[in-house]
């Protein structure tokens, strides 16, 4: 049963009488409504009243006017307001762009506008490529959506996807010191969007697509990929597939098993498990049964949509037919991209020893882990409130702070991969367990290491590049580049 | 004659022989060859020999280069490495995206990201206009150019145009805490670049066009006006018009005249010509002359563009034909947008007495300030070495300030004319005479002076708007539109 988090916390402004009682009532009201007290602050008190802030965690909006309910009905308790704390951190909005510069004086100005700024200008004209050392090409990400698909709301527009590729831009920033900027696009055409971001890409030397809905998002990542010259990386695809892919290496190892001698149910197939199945496959052999709506995926069902037809011809080589529960029974691995509740501990009984549980959908996953624990040997999800969460978080800051500083101009399957072991490898064998496959959205080693695997990747047999850059500091190396 | 400034600044690093006189040789060499230093410092002392970094203006590249040269024909001289520091303040890109929000605990990630997030983003699918208040949009701008015309330097395309948005950029956050972003646009077709602001716009409360050419730039601007339901404003055009009035107001007030009494000659009728005729229309009236490369402009030319057509229509009632010569003889006031030296002092000494000359024309303007002065009683230019810089830095933040708190739709001409008298009402009658018709660039008192003005002009009429709010603080009464 989910438990009140602070996703969803409010403070409740009361005026209550100044009795010695008040305070045991006001908390006991909160409890009784199932809200779990985080702050009571005292902000008035008066001969006749007080005024009391109370800050709680609720479950939903309903749980909340339960709750602000509660204390209406005590006796002498007003409630005079009702702040949400998840609203207040969004006031405004969540990013901001600075100047990197001084702008204090006439010489500043000179320098970093007119007349000065005419030669940088002049230069890039000259040697289009400078544009990375001379402007926040080197170490700017667009994120790039058509609200499609916004985390489990699905379509909701450009507007309301914006605190999301807000939230995004502000993790770029802090886990890897990127400059992401949310650009949402006003339509959901296909060839729109695809030349909307052919046109904008100059600023940039990344396009990160988020939250764009399946089938759309593979031709359009395909054919930016064709176009562009900066790499074009789908994090609802490859992003998964990364961490996925980084948390599995982790949990075979916890279980003493090869990926080559596994067989791996990818439930769910659009963007995260079409991209997990590929990425899966470029590792090395490993038997795939993909799994939908229908059931099996497999050659004879004579599926039109290209992707699934794709899936078909290069998983399930045995040619195995049926449902969810035909495919799980005997295999080693599960990994769910789908819709909750889809899978039950009968089920998961039916797979090999040491079973591995990957339930990804969210918020609710294909299975309560709890329930998963039963018979599994190594569980996983996307949730916070659970050991081994999956998430993004782990991949696209450090996997986009290593495209720039590489300079590169694609990403590859190979600095994918190269991505998804640094993740695996920041947890040690000491901290390894069932308990413990990936490392903490916080923990700080990561990006890094992430970074360095993909630059190091896609490096690979070229010759020296420039140091790493990083957001804000200029090695001297760099202004050692600027000798005329 | 230009003297050597701060846009072209050096830095020389050279190895010299400790001799006594080493100093005075190298400052003498520099001062032989015209550069004015700035800095002298010895960065390593030995037995036998110095290591010094001579930082000095220059002129040009090629005035570098001989400043250079005379240093290496020193005897005992080694020039090391030269450095430009214009260059270097580029270095990386003069902006950044930062996060205001923290992010350091999983209570902070649930409310700023997953889950939190999706609370906010339905609110704005539920009632797209809280996008103002929840996301960045409510103090965003989008930075739009096409490379065509930037500067003085022409069409050097979007990458080589992105120092200079960023400069932009950084000048909006400075004087008005906007969130200003460059989106540099790979395609010059009027249609594309149309679509591709209005696909963008959901993320920005306003449009800044910038450096695209006439007079595409013209039909771009009108068109999405009409699209959009946020203010577009073309800076060349109409931050150019809104200084040059707010100057010419004051310029008018030195020398005791009235517009309705002034004859004007505008020079040039590209972007800044066109705005500015208009917006002195709009003002009252007044004797508009326009004068373009064929000369004045007349109904009688058969003009095919429209915007001649129209500025034809509207201009020159008594007819006159000829030159600029003609155009100026007699005239109250010239202000030219065009190019360099098409005005003489004996052309400025057959207009009528107290002449106003604004020549704009950059880097040059169209007659040397100094030979103007001869006959004239105010003159203002766009260089930051001559009294009275006509400088769109005094406009554009203000206004997009304005617009953002007004939350407004669109911008009017009431708004830019409430915009040039606040610039000019800035300079108060004490300070005023014919050498300062403007504030400084540097003035802090300029763009809040503005941004009240247009903020007040554009909620003329509606109903009270919550109160202003800066880029990085919130105040309560914001926190009091949360309540649910």
């Amino acid at each position: 049963m989910p438990v009140p988090g602070p996703g969803y916390s409010i403070t409740v402004r009361v005026e209550a009488p100044p009795s010695a009682s008040a305070a045991g009532d006001l908390t006991g009201s909160v409890g009784r409504a199932g809200g779990v007290i985080t702050a009571f602050d005292v902000v008035e008190s008066h001969a006749d009243r007080i005024v009391v802030d109370i800050t709680c965690n609720a479950l939903s909006a309903d749980h909340a006017n339960d709750i602000t309910d509660g204390l209406r009905e005590l006796p002498g308790v007003t409630v005079r307001k009702v702040s949400d704390r998840t609203f207040l951190v969004h006031l405004g909005g969540k990013i901001e762009v600075n100047s990197r510069v001084a702008l204090t004086n006439r010489d500043d100005l000179s320098r970093a506008y007119t007349p000065g700024v005419a030669r940088v200008c002049t230069a890039i004209a000259e040697n289009p490529e400078d544009a990375r050392r001379l402007t926040i090409k080197r170490n700017s990400v667009a994120v790039v959506t058509d609200g499609s698909a916004v985390l489990g709301l699905g379509n909701i527009g450009p507007e309301a996807a914006l605190p999301v590729m807000e939230g995004k831009a502000a993790l770029f920033k802090k886990f890897a010191g990127v400059n992401a900027w949310p650009v949402c696009l006003d339509t959901q055409d296909t060839e729109e969007i695809i030349r909307a971001v052919e046109l904008i890409a100059p600023v940039y030397g990344g396009i990160n697509l988020e939250d764009i809905a399946a089938p759309r998002c593979f031709e359009i990542e395909r054919r930016l990929r064709e176009k562009l010259n900066i790499p074009v990386f789908h994090d609802d695809q490859h992003g998964t597939a990364v961490v996925v892919l980084g948390a599995l290496r982790n949990a075979l190892r916890v279980v003493g098993k090869d990926l080559a001698d596994c067989r791996v149910v990818v439930c769910g197939v659009g963007a995260a498990g079409s991209a997990i199945i590929r990425l899966l496959q470029k590792k090395g052999p490993a038997d795939v049964i993909a799994v939908d709506i229908d059931g099996i995926v497999h050659t004879g069902r004579g599926d039109s949509d290209p992707n699934l037809q794709s899936i078909a011809a290069n998983t399930n080589a045995e040619g195995r037919t049926g449902t969810l529960s035909d495919a799980v029974a005997g295999a080693d691995v599960f990994i769910g991209v789908s819709a909750p509740n889809l899978l039950n501990a009968e089920e998961v009984a039916t797979m090999n020893s040491d079973a591995i549980v990957f339930a990804l959908a969210n918020p609710d996953p294909e299975i309560d882990p709890l329930e998963a624990q039963k018979h599994a040997k190594v569980v996983a999800t996307g949730r916070s409130d659970y050991p081994n969460q999956i998430n993004n978080v782990l991949a696209f800051p450090g996997v986009f702070r290593g495209l720039l500083d590489a300079h590169a101009h694609e990403i590859t399957d190979d600095m994918m991969i190269a991505a998804s072991n640094a993740i695996a490898d920041v947890v040690d064998g000491e901290r390894l367990n069932a308990s413990f496959i990936v490392p903490s959205v916080f923990d700080s080693a990561v990006a890094p290491a992430v970074a360095d695997a993909v630059r190091k990747a896609a490096t690979a047999g070229r010759t020296a590049r420039p140091a790493p850059v990083g957001g804000s500091s200029l090695p001297w190396s760099m202004a050692e580049d600027l000798e005329y």
